[in-house]
């Protein structure tokens, strides 16, 4: 008997017929003699409605209101989804976050739980029941509702997880699990058995919607199992484990494109020391999130500071780096809002020679300039030009023998975007 | 300076523009230097909308997960009810049950209050901000969610006007407050200024569907000023309160007509002791409600048992009287599911000879013969034809001289019912 959590997002129940199909689901596992904890997200499209709705009284709405708002989705989905098990003759048991004994820090609309009081599911689940907890919400020590942000729900069952020492969590969601790189680009992307948390994490944050980065990180920390895998077939999805529990190693686990991204240079900075120091604080204390930075060393004592941002904030990052270069001297500064990055990921890459060389190789044989580089342990990225974007996904999964044997396309629900 | 609870009924709160409209309306009596404390329903057809959903996902659901489930309706009201108020400038929060401090017994569907915990109430008064809280809910001390029943917003809105020694529970709805009859009907009915509680219980039982009885007898328990009174214009309504207070006892107060109810007689019952009480007995062991009791004792030691129940309960009163009959050796059952009752109703009747006698020389005015009849301190009943109902208000109404200088109609909303 293990002890499973499963979570279902926002498209696994997003009406009625497929509440009843995720509760056969639920039973199936129960049936098989494990026990089972439920978390969930609001239906499909009711967190939108009630922006929607919210938008129509107020223009302005304080982040305590939102999440009186908001969490009242994921309280709708509970109940159905209990009301669902309920009518196949199996024992469930609807919690909130608070119920459910989710405590979080006192911050509205991203707060992070600072504990899970078990008690009560344990109880639950010493009785029989399956609980089916409310994703994405929990209550301070005064009682005041918080939700956890972006991914919340995938962080609410990791944080289960890991409270209760589950075997495994279980993130259902509307693909097969994770590619080797995104299917709706390379045809024949493979499924993969199994990825690192650090490969996933590099993954996660490259723009492979999957999972929640804050959720991988929980995983890894607690060392747990965690499994993505889709509601609407019955395939074993990809698992999230620890690198020293990989089946096998391989240099590149999977290629990422991120396509929001926009460079910004600062040319000609004076080679003194400070001027980076002065030119992210500055950009910080602006709000905006640098993404990658490279510093070109040239000669004459000058050097050329370029990094990238969401597009979003570029024009913000531009204003900021005008001011500073004009305050170190540098010469100007040089925007294009229309790159993307390129990566590799892969937790075997550090013991092996010559992977970056085999990417840069893969990106030249498509005549593919690259603008920018970056490089960790586990990763290599390089910025191009946002149209060259997905010729590079496919050259580079090419280049590393990634593709399956049958065209993965299939597997992916009409509902992810692109 | 006044403490004033304020509920706002579905209709009142049923899209942004009406939400809008009652934040404004709550903020000029903020404005006017009042201390004010919000209550309010789940905006319009929501509950309708939740109990269509639950049935697409089960034929039958557990009384718990019901609750859950509908009382996410008075999460968002009372979400988008403070986001109005801030964005008028009014330093505002909204408090679910559980935040109100609203314990309830732990019971589903139906709960009573049995305490309520004011400390938070008080220090979001005292901090100056005007609270909102989620009508019909509240928790019990282990946490769970349960709902009030029907009129429970009003019972919630009482309870913490009570709790906090208001002055005085305004209960805003779609109508300008308590008519001398329905004003639906007699087109000249008039809006009453003031009413006693045991009036008011009479009517609300009556079918004048203003107040839920459970919020008239906590008002009267706690001798709390209730006033019932329009969102939508700017008329005083009607204020409910103790009889000893009333400016003017008159007679008759009101007219009301039930037109719910349907008949059964008992007929040539041996005159024996504890018929009556094995009948009922019976009637009550099978969840049939009877209304009116009438006992017409006849010559030969024969009597017939006649009484009233709710139309859905007819069939079930039907066979259950059967049983007993045979058991009794009564001669049959004759039942009538087209009959209603006519009321009048006032607390100063009780001084004043003739009450009834001009009530049913009214309907005999009319050529409407009375069927049964029964009569409190505060009120005279009689069961006619259903289809003469409408004609036996217009007769009451004129025969007490209750009608108003001004048709009342045109304070009516179209969304009542009839």
């Amino acid at each position: 008997m293990a002890l499973i959590v499963q979570k279902f997002g926002g498209t696994s129940v997003g009406d009625p017929e497929r509440i009843k199909h995720v509760a056969r689901r639920i039973a199936a596992v129960k049936a098989a003699g494990h026990q089972v904890v439920v978390v969930v997200s609001a239906m499909g499209h009711t967190t939108d409605e009630l922006i929607e709705l919210m938008g129509k009284v107020t223009d302005y709405a304080s982040p305590r209101e939102v999440d009186m708002l908001l969490s009242t989705g994921e309280q709708v989905s509970i109940a159905l989804v209990t009301m669902a098990l309920q009518a196949q003759g199996v024992p469930a048991l609807s919690m909130t976050g608070a119920q459910a004994g989710m405590r979080t820090e006192p911050v509205h609309s991203r707060a992070r739980i600072v504990d899970i009081h078990t008690d009560r599911l344990k109880q639950v689940l010493a009785d029989d029941y399956i609980p089916v907890v409310a994703g994405f919400q929990g209550v301070t020590y005064s009682g005041e509702i918080c939700t956890l942000g972006r991914g919340g729900s995938d962080t609410t069952a990791v944080a289960i997880a890991a409270a209760l020492r589950a075997d495994e969590c279980e993130i259902y969601t509307d693909v097969s699990g994770v590619y080797t790189t995104d299917p709706r680009v390379v045809t024949d992307a493979r499924l993969l058995t199994e990825i690192s948390y650090d490969e996933m994490l590099e993954l996660a944050s490259l723009g492979a919607q999957v999972l929640h980065p804050r959720s991988v990180e929980y995983a890894k920390q607690y060392r747990l199992n965690l499994r993505v895998r889709s509601t609407f077939n019955e395939g074993a999805g990809t698992l999230v484990k620890g690198v020293q529990d990989l089946e096998n190693q391989t240099p590149v686990r999977g290629v990422a494109a991120d396509l929001n991204q926009a460079k910004v240079a600062l040319m000609d900075v004076p080679d003194q020391p400070g001027v980076a120091a002065r030119l992210f604080s500055a950009l910080s204390e602006h709000g905006v999130n640098v993404d990658m930075i490279t510093q070109a060393v040239r000669g004459e004592q000058k050097n050329d500071i370029g990094f990238t941002v969401a597009k979003s904030e570029l024009d913000q990052a531009v204003q900021v780096t005008e001011e500073v270069g004009r305050q170190v001297g540098a010469s100007g500064v040089v925007q294009d809002p229309d790159v993307a990055k390129v990566s590799i990921v892969g937790s075997g890459m550090v013991n092996h020679a010559g992977i970056a060389a085999r990417m840069f190789q893969a990106l030249a044989d498509g005549n593919i300039n690259i603008q920018m580089i970056a490089t960790s342990e586990i990763k290599v990225s390089a910025i191009i030009s946002r149209n060259q974007a997905q010729q590079a996904l496919r050259l580079i999964h090419n280049a590393f023998h990634l593709a399956g044997a049958a065209p993965a396309v299939e597997a992916i629900s009409s509902e992810v975007k692109f």
